[in-house]
């Protein structure tokens, strides 16, 4: 018996590719901390029981030697918390003994702008130092195991040496010294700190993703209802509606997967070259959006996991209700996502200026002007009909859509703020809808990107067939929810756009059965899977049990490509 | 001092055009309830102390003079509850003296289908009775004061007379006697007993609806954030990102005010008229469908209030997160609301049939074919851009929607089994998502019209006025959200699409301080508010104070359209 099968773990090609890089290390976590009972699921606590719970597992985990070895690396990210400016919801306020605090820098009457302390807060004993009020903000939707509390330093004294310095230091006589000059430089550099921790909340979203449709899709293909007259009920995956809630939501797990694995080397890149995060603003942009991208889907994929799952889905012990509380904040925490939406595009538009900083303004407007050029030049591609379900064709309408989403953008706010003398904020403020739309759809051009470049380095062959099928639902997915966008500036004719539906309807069937494969590939230890109605026992609530379903004969999906396989099976 | 003006609560034609008929009763139940500390908002307890505290309310309640006067008559409700086939979720299944059984009638080895009995599984000191079994379920994301239970039964003997027997009775010789001799109608019957709580639940969403749009408003018009440089901040309504989140909703919510209220005054003129519920099929589809429409459109709501309140919204002290938990189960329960959508498809295609049933079958197609030429006649409308933001070219619209929507679903489903042979199930599950489209099209459609309606028989000119603008901006909602389709069938133009986004956006930007009246006028007590960020004070919440924003100078809205009053002001 291979060890951690009792987890319901596997290892296959697939299983690896999915996890990328760190395969070993996750499969080493999933191990430990599935085996470990601290780990086991729990909604049946009380606050301080739960804060204590949390308390255990954090210190548990972080004293694991594999997991030592392998943050030793990763530093800056942990060096750089941030509360924001009103001190409110810090994360175990209750019972730190030290906060890292932002705070004006004020030397001889001179603010130096917003610089990091440390502030030790209690001591040994959990007793508050003088001067330090702290304040439980209490009960909240989910995340019950942190408490958020509320900080008040009342003239609190600390030792010079807690100033982090990473931006600025003073000596002992009272200079300041920084190597960035500018004050609001210096802030935006600090901001930059936000990256690292942006696309760790990425990561919790993708992760619950997975764990909530592992449990839908593995419920859909155990549970009956409706069926033809005089025979026995189907499988609730059978129904349409079904297929068509849940199997979109899995493209999308799964292009995210690529996507954000594409940003963390980046920023993997960044971190071990010395580079300043500062200096990566694209790479800023492409976290913040895919921060409030992925949270986003995150809240609208277990909404629907949890509806597609009936009453059970509703039951704590099926685990989807409590993911939805945990996570619901993950939109509006680490930078609110309508305010994300907005970095992407300050950075997108400052890429635009540097291209055209040097010609004169004409020249704006003229490529502005050019852009309804490069729609005809595109655009004949959905007149044919075939093209509709190719990735080719997918890739070049999400990047369509971007490009003139950018530029009218461009045209729009610089006829504001020129022409009318509009001032900036109120300019850009009407265009918020339009900064919204661009910027999510820079985020689907990249993630399809990756998701296209991750099908095309997969080594095998059976493995990028069945993750082909997805990504080609992923890029439908994309074109059809703007399709009207896309009759709008004519890119897909009536025609065009309603083969884009019948696409989507074929695909989400298509790939149904195709589907388990997948979550097996996410591997999620069964003690953290929980859920009865995923298969998982537990005595407690023998109701809500429901077999796991089988997954169909090795490969059964890309069989039909490869007769060979057939034969011998 | 007005009675009643330490909750909070107001006066004014605009309140009781919105209360209707009962507003005298809702009135001194907001002040009753209102004023008691029992109902008081708690989220601290434990289950045990939640359902407790939920059993006293309902006996409180229950007890009251007033109420008990108004519902001796709405009896046909309370006698027909249902639970699942599988006798689970049953509230109050843990504390309950009696239960309503649905089970199979047997009389002389054969059944006569499914009849209500009542069983009383418990003593007055709380045993269970022999051969009662109950299970407690335990936890749930929400509604925790009332506990769901699984019941099983073995061999219960209860007396002949505990059969509810509306539709079918037993003689002491054990002869069976209905007025519905086929068993299938009979079933049928006792399924339509279940409209009255399903209108029930849209009332329940349209409540969490209310109360989640006026936490969210209030805080919106008194929350600061960005702005232009050097000056103060913005109040957040400002930003055109969040008007758009939230006045559609608040359109919604009265759009649903209206229709629901049709709904509702034509289930009592039913049940006055002693007319069996079985015979109104079609105020059944549409109980079913505005049961599912509310609640869906509740959780995009409540959603979005969470999210446009921010880190404060996810406080359970400020009421949105823990309503958003009771009410996720609405779209499930008391049908599934995707069954429901069926329901309704499946009354508005007996109609059809009727509609066509002496005819040959050609008349069949050539009244589908007849659709097309309808889409040419309605068209033209689009393109004269004008009539866009015209009610009665919103009203078209939505109309056309449903019936080419019902036409092709009649001629793929034609096809399919008559010309294909495909057996009804498949043929009907290969569609699921047509008849969903159409069913919501067809609710958006009354919803619309009764909107419409209730805003030509306003009696006060100026809260006419006000309405008229959210029934616009609901329609154009409507439009907007499905214009796509409206696209491939060449209903609008491009430029009338992108046109109605712009009205959107400018009816949404146009009504945010109108909002703050027709919050008021939802007439929502202080203590059921709660929310410090609403400007309700709590001492334990203080972090969460906002003050409650002013409503500007009386009916600021209407002004621009009655410059006489200007004058005066």
């Amino acid at each position: 018996m291979e060890p951690g099968s009792d987890l319901g773990l596997g290892d296959s090609p697939l299983h690896r590719y999915l996890d990328g890089e760190f395969w070993r290390l996750k499969n080493e976590l999933r191990r430990v901390l599935g085996g470990c009972p601290l780990f086991r699921h729990r909604y049946d606590l009380s606050l301080d029981e739960m804060r204590a719970l949390t308390f255990q597992r954090v210190t548990f985990t972080m004293g694991l030697p594999l997991l030592k070895r392998a943050i030793q690396e990763q530093e800056f990210v942990i060096n750089t918390p941030c509360e924001n400016a009103e001190k409110m919801y810090i994360g175990n306020a209750m019972y730190g003994n030290y906060a890292a605090v932002f705070a004006q820098l004020i030397i001889n009457g001179r603010s130096q702008g917003p610089h990091c302390f440390i502030v030790p807060v209690r001591d040994e004993d959990g007793n508050l130092y003088p001067g330090v009020t702290a304040i439980d903000m209490m009960y909240k939707e989910g995340l019950h195991g942190v408490d958020n509390g509320i900080l008040i330093f009342d003239k609190v004294r600390i030792p010079r040496e807690n100033l982090l310095d990473k931006f600025g230091s003073v000596t002992p006589e009272g200079q300041y010294h920084s190597r960035i000059k500018n004050k609001s430089a210096r802030f935006n550099a600090m901001l930059a700190a936000l990256t690292p921790s942006r696309l760790a909340v990425t990561f919790q979203a993708m992760g619950a993703m997975k764990l909530g449709l592992t449990i839908a899709i593995r419920y859909s293909h155990s549970r009956r209802q409706f069926g033809p007259k005089a025979k026995e009920e189907v499988k609730i995956i059978e129904h349409q509606t079904q297929t068509l809630r849940l199997m979109p939501h899995l493209a999308t797990a799964l292009a995210l997967t690529f996507a954000s694995r594409y940003a963390g080397v980046l920023l993997d890149e960044d971190v071990f070259h010395g580079k300043e995060l500062v200096d990566s603003r694209p790479l800023q942009a492409l976290v913040a959006g895919l921060k409030a991208y992925s949270t986003w889907e995150n809240i609208r994929c277990l909404q629907d996991c949890r509806e597609c799952t009936g009453g059970m889905g509703y039951m704590m012990e099926n685990r989807i209700s409590g993911l939805k509380c945990d996570t619901d904040v993950f939109v509006t925490f680490e930078g609110d996502n309508v305010v994300l939406l907005q970095v992407v595009v300050r950075e997108l538009l400052a890429q635009y200026t540097k291209q055209y900083e040097e010609r004169p303004i004409t020249s704006l407007l003229q490529s502005w002007a050019k852009s309804g050029g490069d729609k005809l030049r595109t655009s004949f591609l959905a007149f044919n009909m075939d093209t509709v379900g190719n990735l080719t064709f997918l890739l070049k309408a999400v990047n369509f859509r971007e490009r003139v989403l950018q530029r009218s953008l461009v045209a729009r706010i610089y006829y504001k703020v020129m022409t009318k003398k509009e001032d900036f904020f109120s300019a850009w403020n009407s265009c918020l809808h339009h900064v919204a739309s661009l910027s999510l759809a820079h985020i689907h051009r990249v993630t399809l990107e990756q998701f296209s470049l991750a099908v095309r380095r997969c080594p095998d062959q059976e493995d990028q067939a069945l993750l082909m099928k997805f990504c080609l639902l992923y890029g439908t997915r994309l074109v059809f929810q703007e399709r009207a966008w896309y009759l709008e500036h004519k890119y897909l004719t009536p025609r065009a756009s309603m083969r884009i539906r019948t696409q989507l309807l074929d695909l989400c069937d298509s790939v149904k059965d195709d589907a388990l494969r997948v979550i097996s590939a996410f591997n999620i230890p069964h003690t953290s899977l929980h859920a009865p109605i995923a298969g998982i026992t537990n005595p407690l609530a023998a109701w809500a049990f429901y077999p796991a379903p089988l997954l169909s004969p090795a490969r059964e999906g890309a069989r039909s490509r490869r007769p060979k396989l057939e034969a011998k099976l």
